[in-house]
């Protein structure tokens, strides 16, 4: 091994003599800027009972769906690796067993960004100095499960270690945002903030549609008896998420559409949806309508509206029966946004009170059509690379195609999107490496000053995010 | 600020310290040659009457929608910038607060072909020594304006200050053609060239399509009183063009459909539009028609087709109504090429006296469809990266998708397409940078000679866009 | 010339300093192994026959039809370059004169992969040591043939010279593997392999399926009175391929579709393809239909389904009428892989017996849809970069999309696709430096340690085609 296991400083940035310098000089002004993590799935019952984590096959294998997909690509099965049982197999229950087979499987993440993050973790904040296999792993295993035993690995102490100035976790939308209520009565009420997220609710033909409104009529208070008291409870409980510091909603749906429907019409599908004779047509006509009323909403409460569409949920049957959602079986497929914003974009592009963070994960778009929305519509930013596309390259195309028609102003700057907590400072010090990369380019190609670009680094990493899930 | 605003003779050259010298050495090889740009919207007037141009923010600011639709991204608004008014709010009126109000917004254009362009012309063409700012804007305001008032920035002076060739405009169907008559008195028939764009023509479900027949009966002399009629009509003007020394037609189409209707449907459509009845689905079936009969035209008189497909135009209904088209909002969508282009390859691919030259803003079809086209069909030759492609990094995707398919041959070479008359030279100047770029690229990897690498240089620069103009 | 004519060591390897010598290590690792050409339209009568190859013109020009595409596209014409006549124009029958055009147009090929497999086909086997001109055209033929002339250029004799460890040929599904049982009582059964290609017997629209069919039948010996002696015949005629070394089938739809009809349907459609009376909606959905039976008959006999869909063949009617297919005209379209393959993933994609490789002329869906799809499904790898897409940038573009997202365990590692017999060490050749200075960039931004990257090297040129095409 060529020197492995301790962080090369300048590690992602680019390599040629003439750019180097310069991205360091660049990575060196946003380096230590606190870390702004608006969007994530940490649970927000980390932070609240502040309890220690598991062992390390809990904490860093079994929940990231990123690493259990590759392993099972390469042969493993989820069971093998702690995630449920099936009909032919029993879910392993030593964790050492399912972090040996992480170990074991170390090469398949070669050049992903699992592998870099996991780097970064295991030497900056375990201390691990041997690489991953099937000899380390149990060395490995102890040394990390000793430091998860120490207090300063709690939750709430890594807040200060990982320098998080403010996280952001998402919540169903008939949450009654207990939780968050402890964590502002215990002085965490600015730096823990609720996302609004109604998917289930805005998916009329989901097999649970009908229990998810009874849970938001009981949690708003409101009688939830056809499509205007369902549209009073998601109003009530936007404002008790407002109330609660929330800056943001999220938007979870196959496509981008937000078309509305007239309200005869979304009373109609709402009552058939009741009635349980919905159809498909209807549920997804619903679905984009609703994504114009929660826009018509953000346009009033000021809530910034996150939208992530594009992605075909649970693409295999059997794992999804056998495990449930969230098991690395989520695929993208092609989104439109020019025909599919327009409405809302239409109705609410210019207005002062409302903001949309648009993401996808078919970066096809980029050039083409979400650069240039955003280039004109003030309502608009474009969010980060998600997902598949956080990733050192990805995150260097997404700068290249967007840049030219949209500038850096149209931008979120970085925006993580983890369920992997310890993963966060990994992601923000990789996405700040990658940015100063490519402003360095400009530079020493003289498409960019210096400072401007100093200035530039220290947008995308800090002050556009606080920014764009400011309330307008 | 690092050095600002003397242009570095390095600029937008690769930075790496093998590639930039020969890319220096390809760059000096074409720096120096005429400017041909046979496609724009420079309005035939300016050089037919020669007048000065107006102030600073009316020459630069007010008529370039790429440079409002960001300062209305980040929160300007259209009549603030000179545009129009509002029911809610006055159009300004005073030049030097719209131009403070660009300078006070310069930093949102970085990485920007926007910024790159305006720095050269500020720079080269009006010697200021200064970047905008609000600080600056006053100062750069006198200094432009007092340039302007020189009568070696009137059109003509300019045209020789450029070092243009030859220069196209863009000229309705129904023009008489009386500006170019007055230039070619003048001596500049050669250098100032007509282009006939037919468009409101043939998508007959616009509202003032009659109207625009009617013009075209007038200017052709023929009573249009039916399908057949119409073309006859499309014919002379065609005609017409020729003699005034166009090399061109220009057709901007949502789709690139080219299916052809059989003649007793065309003639009913026609019918139908006239009356008033035509239906959206017939409309875009003609305009589709259209462009078969086009090219059947064009493969009779030589003019050389222009296709700039895939814009959805006026995306927001609000400014569209207020300010009218062109003012930032027309959005790229989704365009086919292969089985759209198919009826009029089959028809006229291997016509010796048809050729097409094809744009796109979706660069997803680079390397799937128009390299794989353009590569076989010897009438069909790709355009240079077009409108929010015509960027630096986006220039390069353009040679690295399509080069190895379609080699260079079955380009254009550089074209640009702009209102804004003082960018041409900055336009033209940045192409050949970025293709010397491509070109040391392959010279330094060994895939080119340097000799072939020269040659190919002066193709792309000047020979290609001369050669691709040049009717068959 | 800037010394042309001798191949630069370090060709097609990164040109920055830092990266260049590590890109050079590493393709030393990698230069010297045996190729695996595991997909190939080599016919299988050149091993068997051992034939001298004919002149130049018929061996490197008129067969190839990416090099004819393009001198055609530059306004040569098929007869001309010897392959057919049409009613205005004999085929050119003096394979100098053919030869003379092919050199005159060597220009239009520089940048293409063409030049440069060409290129190190002329010098490296042939030993040209001047520049294709038409100035040197007859000093090369006269050159090439002679060397045509020597024993040692025979198809068996160029296999050791190519060291070539495996090569498959394609084969109809009808074939009865004559030549293949020759080779093997010569001792070439483990070194010339088979490959199973049903295509034209699941296409039931197609003017001769029925004759196909009969071919079938009659290879097999199953009367195929219906859907189910159809399936017994493809099931019969696998097991010969099988028994004869063959690894893998081949699909070449313009879908990737998988959708399984019921069996009821799926006989009625093909009773009605056997009546002749099949509708083109029904022809397309058998077959989706057939590639489904078609993967679950690889779950059972474990031959390597290999999918290369997305292609519209025969573009243009007037050269398909007068030359047939495969000359130029077959051109990409938009490829969907999420839904498509879904059927077949949902059933086999954990199948321990079943392997897919998919291909891709439509290198949009890379991240989107393939590399998200091979990151979790343990039956499905990435083809190499295909067709069009067989050039160096489009195979560093393949690299940094599909790397972070799928790894380098999950693609093929190289697969050349070429009927070019001599082209093949020039198309490993480049596939190995291309993927060498991908590492190495990997290696330089430290993303990857350097012991690493010399072990991906050799997975990429030489383990994981031999492994993606082990059958299961």
């Amino acid at each position: 091994m060529s020197e492995p296991w301790t962080l090369h400083p300048d590690r992602a940035l680019p390599a040629d003599p003439v750019t180097r310098p310069v991205a360091r000089e660049i990575y060196a002004a946003v380096a230590d800027l606190p870390l702004v993590s608006m969007h994530g799935h940490v649970d927000v019952a980390a932070f609240a009972d502040d309890a220690p984590f598991g062992d390390p096959a809990e904490l860093l294998v079994v929940p990231d769906h990123y690493l259990t997909r590759m392993l099972v690509s390469q042969g493993e099965t989820l069971p093998r690796l702690g995630i449920g049982a099936t009909a032919d197999e029993d879910v392993e229950t030593d964790p050492r067993a399912i972090w040996r087979r992480f170990c074991a499987g170390w090469k398949h993440f070669r050049g992903t960004p699992t592998r870099y993050w996991l780097e970064h973790e295991l030497v900056e904040i375990f201390g691990v100095t041997q690489r991953p296999s099937a000899e380390t792993a149990d060395a490995l295993y102890d040394q990390v499960a000793a430091r998860l035993a120490e207090p300063g690995f709690r939750p709430r102490a890594l807040l200060d270690r990982f320098d998080i100035e403010v996280i952001a976790t998402t919540d169903p939308a008939w949450a009654t945002l207990d939780a968050h209520a402890k964590l502002a009565a215990d002085g965490y009420g600015d730096r823990v903030l609720p996302t609004f997220r109604p998917d289930p609710l805005l998916h009329t033909g989901r097999p649970g549609w009908r229990d998810d409104v009874a849970r938001l009529a009981e949690a708003a208070g409101v009688d939830v008896t056809g499509y205007d008291r369902y549209l009073d409870a998601l109003r009530t409980q936007r404002e008790r998420f407002v109330a609660a510091g929330a800056r943001a909603t999220d938007h979870g749906h196959l496509s981008a559409d937000t078309t509305p429907l007239d309200d005869g019409e979304a009373r109609r599908v709402f009552d058939a949806a009741l009635a349980g004779t919905v159809t498909a047509a209807e549920a997804a006509a619903f679905s984009g309508h609703m994504l114009f009323q929660m826009a018509a909403m953000s346009a009033e409460d000021g809530l910034v509206m996150q939208l992530h569409p594009g992605v075909l949920r649970d693409h295999a049957s059997g794992p999804h029966a056998a495990f449930g959602p969230d098991r690395g079986y989520d695929i993208p497929v092609v989104t439109e946004y020019t025909r599919a914003l327009r409405p809302v974009l239409d109705a609410f592009g210019h207005h002062p009170g409302f903001r949309m963070i648009a993401f996808t994960v078919d970066e096809d778009v980029y050039s083409r059509e979400l650069a240039p929305l955003a280039g004109v519509y003030p309502a608009l930013r474009l969010g980060a690379p998600w997902w598949f596309l956080d990733a050192p390259d990805a995150m260097r195309r997404f700068r290249e195609a967007v840049t030219e028609t949209a500038g850096f102003s149209n931008t979120s700057g970085f925006v993580d999107d983890t369920r992997a907590y310890c993963s966060i400072p990994a992601r923000h010090d990789l996405a700040r490496r990658v940015d100063a990369g490519y402003l360095a380019g400009l530079v020493v190609e003289h498409r960019l000053d210096l400072d401007e670009a100093l200035d530039v680094a220290v947008d995308l990493a800090y002050r556009l995010p606080l920014a764009a899930y400011a309330r307008p």
